[in-house]
């Protein structure tokens, strides 16, 4: 595409923001050339933070979560509330839930959820491990924030199965109204669910 | 927002990657946790491919692009038709021109289009060049491939002016119905255009 145009490095360049998600040729083109515009601010900044990423960047050996060190900074910290674990499928759930700050507790990543259909089994996630960290840690109850679709729920229902024989308490997010949401746009089973689990006013 | 949960290398590369244009904050992250998973195939090389436009990628003195050699690949190149000059606005509308392969010319980059509204003068764009260029160079039309918009036109009739006193031809990109383009979905200036510059068939 710019293989005549300018020298392989633009090309592949953009080729490679490309592949980013939520970029196409167009947009790639365009990232392209308003990095090379703000080369000193931007680009060279961008290539050093992405080297770092590259070469500093893994995977906590505890948790799942990404992070410089391992343990990562949150199974790390004293000040969280290691009696509760909060399941989740992937970093960015877990990254959604910090932003909420809620909860001050620490997390399993599972690595996305249990889906027969596209083969993704126990064995493709992070779930192995889960009962022995549970008997070597103080958790007494574990929360699981997965989604609520029907692989969210198979993997929910078969971690309650595997941590069973195990003193932990399990229990799962609500379900209801999203704060500012219409009644009018909700589904039938979400409203369902937000009668049953109605809280005193 | 990732600061507290992972060290701030992620929390930097999430923000730098929010100022590329189509990404906002919520694309950035995905972009982030994407880069990360893809560390090897994608994270690496694109670190790699940042640093080495960074360090190489400069504008061509003669035209403007931008390329990793100065004069560009294109001002360089011998079997290109020199006594043609195509006039742009920027390096992504060479880009455009260069993939519809219709004429292999050499270019001038105007860096944008006059203006006055946004303070943009032929101060501030690789205007006043032009003559001088046009002067020293085989060049015997120039076809102005300019956007059309006011600014664009505005532009267009600044350098016929510009370069009135020199031996030059100017074109201007033809209007008319786009390629593909239905006649019912077209504005009335358009439709106008393609009329008056009807051609035989």
């Amino acid at each position: 595409m710019a293989e005549k145009i300018a020298g392989t490095e633009i090309e592949r360049l953009i080729q490679l923001l490309a592949r980013l998600p939520g970029l196409g040729p167009r947009s790639a083109r365009r990232a392209a050339l308003h990095l090379i515009r703000k080369r000193e601010e931007l680009l060279g900044p961008l290539a050093a933070a992405m080297q770092v990423a590259h070469e500093r960047i893994m995977v906590c050996e505890v948790c799942g979560n990404i992070d410089t060190r391992s343990p990562c900074t949150i199974c790390a910290d004293p000040r969280r509330d290691h009696s509760i674990m909060i399941i989740v499928e992937t970093v960015a759930d877990l990254w959604a839930l910090e932003r909420a700050s809620a909860m001050r507790a620490p997390y399993h990543v599972l690595g996305g959820s249990l889906s027969p259909l596209d083969g993704i089994g126990p064995d493709q996630l992070n779930i192995a491990s889960l009962p022995e960290r549970l008997a070597n840690s103080p958790t007494r109850e574990i929360i699981l924030a997965l989604n609520a679709t029907v692989d969210g729920q198979t993997t929910a229902h078969y971690i309650t199965d595997l941590v069973s024989h195990l003193p932990v308490k399990v229990t799962r997010l609500a379900h209801g109204v999203p704060v500012g949401g219409e009644l009018d746009y909700l589904d039938d089973g979400t409203l369902s669910a937000a009668l049953r689990q109605r809280t005193a006013f």
